[in-house]
């Protein structure tokens, strides 16, 4: 039987991915099949196995973690990237991660098609084949869960999967620990930044002490998992317009959103900040909607990081009980001026001037008030 | 000795304004003494006393905690008002409530002076003086802190005073406990909103319950005290454009605040969000650089009331070591559609639509890659 | 034969919708013929007969010109509404109007069925039928241009039509001269505006006078026209991600433009003009992509509303050679203060505070400066 | 006698700073004449021995017109830069340029003041101030016009020549024709872009070319200034809080806007065009305010040149009767695609996925209507 062509699958070794296999199989299709090691915890040589029995042409194990912390999750650090002022994307900003390893493997082997497990509702089908189109224009998408042949067939196993998760029991988190059980002794740590990107994490503790960006993602993935610390339970807005709820943790990328705010606000200037702020949520919409790669983007991550140039020093900041609490911070490029801000030191500051300066700002304000009681003007 | 006029003085009994009380009376005023009751500690009695010992004319004590609460509060509740990510500005809103009173009082006592103790580098003078300039056009302001031959005089007691509160030791904060001597279990309300604000908060463990807003807000601010919820530790951008350190406590606020978001993303509209997520941030910088009454926050007030009339319904959180948990949240006008949104449903809801949705949002950005190797256009 | 159901069909009388409704009926629906009339220069009877003569079931001839300029174009003035700086969308405001009549004859004839004529890559189906969905959730869509079975058959024809669009001939234009060939002489026109909206105009020339909506619009159209206003040939970004050329000519709607910013910005508060003028943007945005009928556009349209209650007053013009010139303004309602803004007069204002007001600002200059010799901060 | 020290005074040649010098020196200054040339109709020789003659101390006569074109003007090109909707800031972008120079003098020469003749409600104090501060943070800046000294002795003679500014006599304009009297023949002009900014400029008409900074900008003014183009009469909001009238001309300014802004929509995203549109807004402000020199607009500049990367290729357009009219454009780097955006080539596009499309867009609009029958939800 003549081949359809071949397609690259992002495989998680799970019940879903290995139906869409085999069914693709089925199809007539050549299946190479790909595991992006991302960080997750997951058995990768028994998905090897797996997929190899259900009749995997080929099969990559990709390990993309380090690539995900430098690429993704740093950027995201500089952008203070939350979505609807609550989610932290660590789902949305995996997707163009993993989409674009698989685009490279359907390239270099040929491929002209890609497929996924992603749902018809949801948001990951956008990002990740938003990205997929955006670096491999002519590749062709399968998507089974969007197939009526497919879904129809398999929705019954569909149904059960996603009731597991439509739920909140207590279990359902698996990185962080519930705050109620989490040690009654806080872990302090201090993290220094340069260029808006964490370089070092001591646990003044114990001392411990990481530099290399996966490792400084994971120690603080551990340490805020064992307090509890970024669970979150929200009705999000999908890209597509329905509401869902979601349940989320975030430790690692709860500690670096209030390290690198801190440390931010420290050394930026206040106006940069207002349109950095703008620029944050732009990116945050963008990120979450699928675009990681298109050209506003890419626009925007390039004049975040420009104006994380002085983001810079050191932040103490302690973990205990689901929070994260800022103790002080540190800068060689800070902005604070202890003097300038000093009621002791008069220095080179003007108190009068304040007085102008607020005449100045109520002129608007007392004009205002005036012609409230209107007369005809003229000019 | 002929007396240059009247001067409304807001006075709060301590050291710092009493010597501005002698101190204007040296400079030849007869001074009013106005105390605010916004719900802080304060004996104010004790300070009546002291006032007349000093030598006020008159004496004022108001208790706004009402209008407090429903003027100032609660629109600031609606607009989700933090200033740079993290201040919830309980004392920036605190400015325009207590200047109102205190320039109906000077016109009511034909008192063409207004006098305060706000220092010459911060925002409170800010925020003082513009709310009484736009309310009371040709009042004159006495800010004896910026006055050389005042400051020059009491320059060293203002700088013990400043001492103290420069430093962050654990007795700082009044309102709220140290997380790590908060109780071991949580306390788990209800809260429930209409147009945006709390019309009822029930305590699920014991079942105490309220419901006239300054009983709300006091409730939560007891309640997220014991838990020690809303400490911050920040460095902000005043208006006048330094940095400064400040270390603040919020607990009821906090509560609001996270109650406040969920109820709202429950409930409104993805886009209308957006928008209005920018009308908060505008919001939250006018109040912070003291423009509560100007003509913009005005209009922007307007417009975030308008978004808030389907704000509506209740949400379920914990209140535990510091934090505030989202349990769950209902509401009669919830866009939520929990058919829409099932994979078990399919309804309405054709997923094969989310191809064409995907595939016309690609256009844009396939061409973009396609013209990477670019060729002359011409129209 | 068995019906399939009644589509209502928005029919121009041109080859074009001729085609659809045989094709339609072809198909097996009954057909109901709805022309809207909002000021297209067209013979609607005999259009009517077309109609008759094709099969249509039942024909409606609705003139919708003075809700038009009232519901849509005047929403559009108080917005200062330019789509990517330029375009001014008369198409783009025009949808919406036609879509929400032909779904109202859609619900009160039972027709399940809309259908209309926009091609497959453009702008109006979107418009078109984003209000249909909107106004009537239930509605079935009928869109030819998307059908292979149709498009295969009649591309010809359809490219041919087309053709003659993509050129820019002199003669392209119908409403307007060409400014080389328009009158040696201007008109100068008065507006008045309340509300910000135009309640009457006066041709100064000449006397003639119009205050009724309809007619002030059609009276700008006839007065810029007469003078070539209005031309403009863009490439323009269309929703679905393409670049496309336009050439449009809008007379009236270029005077209203320019009338509208001067009232406005000479009796608008200047930072309640800013919020504006990004919410106008946005209302841009959001009509240019068909939204004219959601959350978000209400919102804005409210909001835009509420910011013209005092944009109010006379705008004299002149209109000559393609051009608006402004002559001048007045308004009972201006905050322009001629004897503050005075050099003669000091009134109110002392010049001393303005040097305050510019050493405040340039504090933060100053420190940024002075750091750029780094040195470490600690707080 | 004793020198206060030395002032460099921004001396225009005219009655007005001619007075400053000589009051300067009557208080016991040293001072320096510093005439900037940025294009000005000017016999900078009389001034220079009107400087002399009034006893300056050192006369600089500085040749700034083409930096100010590369690092002024064209800036504000790329940032389409447009305050209020319609005033194109020729003198607001000429303050830093001259304050910039006159400070590397003061530098140069050691001296600690500098001085102008700026008024004391307009923006060119501010403007002019700022920088100074920002580029010599210790300087001390001499305001004559704030000084009560010194107005109170020269009001007089400034309400005369304020006078004759505050009407608009047809003779008001210096570089511009009256469009009534402008040829009845147009220019065509090409002008080719490159990272947004123009590189050469051809007119069609007679050949003649031009392609340094400087001798385009001038041309484009001469061309403009024939046509009489980019005359506007508006009212303006200063940065202090006043409305005022202000009459400009730009004729160059202009066209080049017109002209950047079709090049700029032609080879754009049109994602990035609306992030970029909104930096170009804030740009205007920043600069209308006088924050050239500031951190933000650094910022802000940084992100526009990056967006001006692809800002590529060639505009015809003719100038004529006041107006600009855009004839066409091309450029190697256009997103335009006409094989795409054609009715008779489908290509890779399928009509189809519209559809899909706009039924996505649909699903909120269809569940905020089917929700206005509201019903109670839980999450």
């Amino acid at each position: 039987i003549m081949s359809k062509g071949t397609v690259v699958l992002a495989y998680s070794g799970g019940l879903d991915t290995s139906c869409i296999l085999v069914w693709l199989k089925e199809q007539g299709y050549d299946v190479i099949a790909y595991l992006a090691n991302i960080g997750q915890d997951e058995d990768f040589e028994a998905a090897r196995k797996k997929a190899e029995s259900l009749g995997a042409k080929k099969i990559f194990i990709e390990d993309l973690r380090k690539e995900f912390v430098e690429d993704f999750i740093w950027p995201s650090v500089q952008a203070n990237a939350v979505y609807e002022d609550r989610y932290l994307m660590g789902t949305a900003i995996a997707r163009p991660c993993i989409a674009r390893r698989q685009v490279e493997i359907a390239r270099k082997e040929g491929a002209q098609f890609v497929s996924h497990g992603a749902t018809g509702k949801g948001n990951d089908q956008i990002r990740f084949e938003l990205t997929c189109y955006a670096l491999y224009p002519e590749v062709k998408i399968i998507a089974p869960w969007r197939i009526p042949e497919f879904y129809n067939r398999f929705r019954g196993r569909k149904d059960l999967m996603e009731y597991a998760q439509s739920q909140a029991p207590p279990d359902l988190y698996l990185m962080t620990k519930n705050p109620a059980d989490s040690p009654n002794e806080p872990d302090v740590l201090e993290m220094e930044f340069r260029n808006g990107v964490p370089i070092k994490v001591t646990n003044e503790t114990n001392g411990i002490s990481k530099n290399a960006p996966l490792e400084i993602f994971s120690y603080l993935n551990e340490i805020g998992g064992k307090h509890g610390v970024g669970r979150i339970d929200i009705v999000e807005n999908r890209f597509i317009g329905m509401k869902s709820r979601g349940i989320y943790e975030t430790p690692g990328g709860t500690i670096l959103l209030k390290a690198h705010l801190d440390i931010e606000t420290f050394t930026m200037d206040k106006e940069v900040r207002r349109i950095k702020q703008g620029l944050g949520i732009k990116f945050s919409e963008l990120v979450y909607n699928g675009f990681w790669y298109s050209p506003e983007c890419d626009f925007v991550r390039h004049c975040i990081a420009k104006s994380q140039e002085n983001v810079e020093g050191k932040v103490q900041l302690s973990v205990f009980k689901g929070q994260v609490y800022i103790l002080g911070r540190e800068s060689p490029k800070s902005l604070y001026n202890e003097e300038l801000v000093s009621m002791d030191v008069q220095g080179d500051y003007d108190p009068c001037d304040a007085s102008g300066f607020i005449r100045i700002n109520a002129v608007r304000l007392r004009e205002h008030h005036r012609l409230q009681g209107f007369s005809g003007k003229k000019q």
